[in-house]
């Protein structure tokens, strides 16, 4: 069996039911209160096609997604966009460790891949979530990941429709890795993109910076700070949702992932063929990353955040955009950070106004800060 | 960055061009020919999302897969579906080793995908690729693999329209591993499932099977066999789509991977809550195959195929159905091999009549015939 999601949960535990007492007969027993797993850990036959594969999607999957998307087909799902365009983007998550303050590799799979298709204005719909487990694996915080997506899609809004698994010798994974997949509906009208990013235009970022790597490296090396840094790990198609509904005329957004704002600025600085200049000082940093940054060597410019975007606007409707992020949770800490210069010598460049008053470059990273932040 | 994709090669390299000169200016001889990469293996900041990901990209991924969809958006790709249901599906590829007779993961990666997707009667148009690198591993190999899926996508009929690129330690990966989910487009009034499927259907398989399996494992196990045996790896949308176009009535497709024929009835068996019979007579399994499976002690129903299905229409369109399949040359050995019982108090159980005369029941595969197949 490829997929995991196909039949809805009832119908799936009917046919536990079956197979289990072999002739057709359903223990209604099975129905309420399913057996646990014959293995606590992964074992190569979880992804091997026959019973325990099985088992592994009845068990953890179905109950974690249960869908009605999809019912009857379990090669894939079948949907019904309304007509128009369609988002499509993929994301791996290979993260670690797999829990981490304010959220786990699984609620990052899906609200990475829920922002990505949010970043071109679509409404995210349906997820598909691949899982690479590694021999070993606690089948416990295989439930956990799961029933954290779960929650995770509830909470953004998507449906996790079709799947699969695969199992890797012990040694040759890390628990798990997540891939996820991700379905969107543009609504008609909106063209948002590098393409549309104007000279003049303003750049808002929607929160404070650099929780995300920063919760994630203080587990990995053990640390400690002053006051809890949790990530801002959140789905952000509310967000852009709210925006595009007060009529703001949305350029351009992207999401500050891997290598953080200032490698953000530097693709859509090249991509765009303009200049970037940002106020540092204008830039919202925790006092708690800023100190922990400030120990460890990094600039917060370049960690990772899974919550953060920055929008290009018309300077003249920057303070309303700034104003509805505001008025929610997820964009509390917005603030207006930059423009965007008049193309010229420097198109392609990123330049930070710095609180001492000379001006740097904000250069795109050449080697790795943080490995396996997402 | 995450996506691989989003930008018509062209207009890469001039950005290309543009950073490396620093100044807005392009050198026209990077367009001719990129340099070769910094390095030969993949590096911890190849996953980084910064300069070195963007050659990455730039160097391998975009000259592979150069796709004018979802063009100027770097977070996922918009794409144009007609109206109507579409089918998206996901599978990952963990199969070692990753060359084989016949195929590579790339090939397996991109038709795994599209067979999913033809399993609804979709016709497969785009496919997402994300891939989890080892640090280390050859870059060279890495250009084989994409080149390779480029060259599957081209051959079935799909665009490869974006994607993402992760870096996990030495030791945590194996090589590559890839994830693809796809999306079609289903027909208007195809309705093909497991809740189609009729008593009095006849099976129909479209080829020899057992192939893939024997040719993964003779390769990790260093065997040779006499005639070589190359993986049946391919796509099966243009049959799907030539039985449609006859004008079958398709109840439901399956293709056989993990498990193998086995594996498929049995899920088939359960979800419809039918008795399938089959005649193992009638089952096609190459010369080659056969000794092999004898000499490893292993049963070809239960081994995976990457290019075969089995086809359950009305009794009566059978012959035709099978002569549809092979007009092909992947359906060039199809053989009605079986058919659907009255539902009864043996549902969902699969038995095979066997050459000698007694009946033998196919069951589930507890364990693990052959791990990492795919």
């Amino acid at each position: 069996m490829r997929s995991l999601l196909p039949l809805p949960p009832s119908r799936v535990r009917t046919m536990t039911g079956d197979r289990r007492l072999g002739a057709g007969v359903v223990d209604p027993s099975l129905l309420a209160c399913p057996a646990p797993l014959r293995h606590a850990t992964v074992q190569l036959a979880h992804g091997g096609g026959g019973r325990l594969t099985r088992e592994l999607v009845e068990r953890i999957f179905l109950p974690a997604f249960g869908s009605s998307a999809g019912a009857e087909r379990h090669d894939c799902a079948v949907l019904e966009p309304p007509a128009g365009r369609i988002a499509f983007s993929t994301d791996s998550y290979v993260v670690t460790p797999l829990f981490f303050p304010g959220g786990d590799i699984g609620k990052l799979a899906v609200y990475g891949t829920v922002n990505d298709l949010a970043m071109s204005g679509a409404v995210p719909r349906w997820i598909a979530a691949s899982f690479v487990l590694e021999e070993g694996f606690s089948i416990a915080e295989l439930e956990k990941v799961a029933r954290s997506m779960a929650e995770a899609a509830k909470s953004s809004g998507v449906e996790v429709v079709t799947g699969d698994t695969k199992v890797v010798d012990r040694g040759r994974g890390h628990g798990v890795y997540v891939t996820t997949a991700g379905i969107g509906v543009v609504p008609p009208g909106v063209e948002i993109g590098p393409a549309n990013i104007r000279a003049g235009d303003a750049l808002i970022v929607s929160g404070d910076l650099g929780r995300h790597g920063v919760a994630v490296l203080s587990v990995r090396e053990g640390l400690e700070f002053e006051g809890e840094i949790a990530s801002d790990c959140a789905p952000l198609s509310g967000l852009v949702c709210s925006l595009l509904e007060a009529g703001i005329e949305l350029h351009c957004l992207r999401d500050l992932t891997r290598g953080g704002l200032a490698s953000a600025l530097n693709e859509l600085a090249l991509d765009a063929g303009l200049e970037l200049v940002i106020d540092e000082a204008a830039v919202p940093v925790g006092d708690a990353v800023r100190g922990a940054c400030e120990l460890l060597g990094l600039d917060p410019l370049y960690v990772a955040n899974e919550g953060r975007l920055v929008a290009f606007v018309r300077q003249a409707e920057a303070p309303r955009a700034q104003a509805v992020m505001r008025a929610r949770a997820e964009g509390a800490r917005a603030a207006v950070i930059g423009r965007v210069e008049r193309q010229g010598v420097s198109r392609g460049r990123v330049t930070a106004r710095t609180p001492a008053g000379p001006t740097r470059l904000l250069e795109l990273l050449s080697g790795e800060q943080l490995p396996r932040i997402c």
